[in-house]
């Protein structure tokens, strides 16, 4: 990484615990220039746009890794207890992105400034969602003859199964304010796909 | 209503507004009592703890509400079909709840503000969901001969059936931070609720 880039990691660092702690509001980018050491002169020649241009970046550099992860994920199925496994798995893989300090911050951040942030940032976030409900469709075409449901039912049952994870996310972190999925929560959700898995296999 | 009551109710509309609009944190009490048109002390004799008690006011008012309006809700049903209707009743009512601009904003404040929040605040709001899956669970017992689930998966069920609704309300409250409920949505929702009760339905 070049040394402007390794500047422009500091103060995105910086700016998310910041942020993630008091709020972007009660922020000043002095107390960023501050906190990084160096010039408020320094940080609006790498964000031009100031505090905005910070938040817009942590935003989008959280999203985007936790999509990379998930992207990842997904290989063909043959039967519809290895789909479950799958989803299992995903699952638990992102329940661990979250566990991740940053992953954490930018996240919370995300929810919390939203009415500051783009109506397109919020539309890819939809989209990443989507992403996730049409490769999980996917994995059912490959199985669909073991399935109790048809295609056109398909948008349904992925939306159902991205409900129960995107519930116990939500409980966790936002409401109770979690860092880490609490493992009685795990054991509810993976429960809650089991059925639903079973309710849908021939 | 006393009018002391009366006083407190306008400081909390008042609040509610502001911090809303710009955040809990950048709201001062001084703005408060300001656009209140009272003194700041005259704020303080109503709550002694500042802007913090205002805030739990907000939220604690907010889940109540909400509260009743659900609870309200449950009657005893005959049938899968009868069942669905109910849901989907129960969800149509819980998205007219959102359109209530007070009701709107005391949500918001709640997801947004949530790490000034007491740990017992959010337990409430974590039970109020439990609540419903309970209710849900009772319905489903009234009809458990015409189910393919037996009573140990009732609450599997049950939470799947939350998270179907809670994440169309994330989605678009928190997320797209749209104030309304898109139709769009609430036919994908309502679609994924007809899917599982026909899975669930002998």
């Amino acid at each position: 990484m070049e040394k402007s880039e390794l500047q422009k990691e500091k103060i995105v660092k910086v700016a998310q615990g910041l942020f993630s702690e008091q709020g972007f509001e009660a922020t000043t980018t002095r107390e960023i220039s501050r906190d990084v050491g160096i010039s408020d002169g320094s940080l609006y020649y790498y964000f031009p746009k100031g505090k905005r241009e910070i938040l817009d970046t942590i935003v989008h550099q959280g999203i985007e890794s936790r999509t990379v992860v998930i992207d990842d994920w997904f290989t063909e199925v043959k039967s519809v207890p290895e789909l479950e496994k799958q989803i299992i798995n995903l699952y638990e893989r992102i329940c661990l992105i979250f566990e991740d300090e940053d992953s954490y911050r930018s996240f919370m951040i995300t929810i919390r400034e939203r009415p500051l942030l783009s109506d397109s940032q919020s539309d890819w976030l939809i989209e990443v969602l989507g992403n996730v409900q049409t490769k999980l469709a996917k994995e059912l075409d490959t199985i669909v003859g073991q399935l109790k449901i048809v295609k056109s039912d398909f948008e349904d049952a992925t939306g159902i199964i991205v409900s129960i994870i995107q519930k116990s996310l939500y409980d966790e972190l936002v409401l109770k304010n979690n860092k880490v999925i609490n493992n009685e929560v795990k054991q509810a959700t993976e429960s809650e796909i089991h059925l639903l898995m079973q309710l849908i296999g021939v």
